[in-house]
């Protein structure tokens, strides 16, 4: 906007370091913001002071926790033979709304990304191993995405994991639940076809 | 995420009031903040405090303003003869930008939108015309956008500063600078084959 209004540009310049945003997004969040929601303004205020400041790691599984160890990891119900190996919390969040996997996660908050710098150390691949080294982890299922990032990483940590002696699986690759197959894509069909049971 | 992680939640909640901003993207926005830029996140909440608290409007020409006054209208070489009425501060900055421009303004903070429920009262037409109904005023600029929002509001300005006496103009429609006529839609080539000069 203009030189004049300091807090105004501040209040831009913070709204671009959020991710997807540019100035013109931003330049209209702050419009909105003071505009029409001066009361939404305040509350991400808060919001985002009181996350920054209770928001961890929990130290079992990684994935974003309030007390040191997350309500799933704390769960004594769940199945600790069972490790699943995933990128981000949102994954977890899919996962447990299925409601098919009652075991532990590890959450690596990433994958390796070289070209962005992302290596072995951000995603935490020493705390996995030590975490799969516990003797009660029956089997590490690797439940990473199938992008060519996903693959990679999946690939480093089940050459890892099985050096460690670890009974690792993977996600079944095949033709999504209400799909047509004429209109999946070939490699799918193809994976599908080789896994059929 | 989960319910067991409130200032997750809250975090999340709040960022959805952003304008164009759904749950996927809010979801992103947190992870990225609590994951790679907590001091953004720190920020982000100082900026947004510090605007709310400090941002106010011109008691002039309504924009955002930290003092009562904004700095183009406390600024006594401006032409005080010329009122330029917009939309938003972000077009009162392109047209301060272009440089051709050295009079006053006049900031609706929106435009007539009916199916929105913005009306006439939003937009401050009242203390427009008692704007522009100061004898130093000798023309009103109507620099509102072409759509059709933009053209509903023009008119029922421009009806309405009319009745009262002021002498009204709008920004010239013509061919965009730079472009090629058979690239431009054939409304903008009709209206400034009319505006000829």
């Amino acid at each position: 906007m203009s030189a004049a209004e300091p807090s105004l540009d501040a209040l831009i310049d913070a709204l671009r370091r959020l991710p997807g945003v540019g100035v013109k997004s931003a330049q209209r969040m702050a419009f909105h913001l003071l505009q029409h929601d001066r009361d939404g303004a305040q509350k991400l205020a808060t919001a985002l002071s009181g996350a920054v400041q209770r928001v961890h790691h929990c130290r079992r599984c990684h994935t974003f926790s309030e007390s040191e160890v997350c309500a799933v990891c704390a769960d004594a119900g769940r199945d600790a033979s069972k490790l699943c190996v995933i990128e981000t919390p949102a994954d977890q969040a899919a996962l447990e709304r299925t409601g098919s996997y009652r075991g532990l996660y590890f959450v690596l908050m990433g994958r390796l990304s070289p070209l962005d710098g992302i290596g072995v150390r951000d995603i935490g691949v020493a705390e996995l191993l030590e975490r799969a080294a516990d003797p009660a982890v029956q089997e590490v299922i690797l439940a990473l995405g199938f992008s060519a990032e996903g693959e990679a990483t999946a690939h480093a940590l089940g050459l890892a994991l099985r050096a460690r002696g670890a009974r690792v699986t993977r996600l079944a690759r095949g033709v999504p639940v209400g799909s047509e197959l004429e209109y999946v894509d070939l490699s799918t069909i193809a994976h599908a076809m080789s896994d059929r049971r």
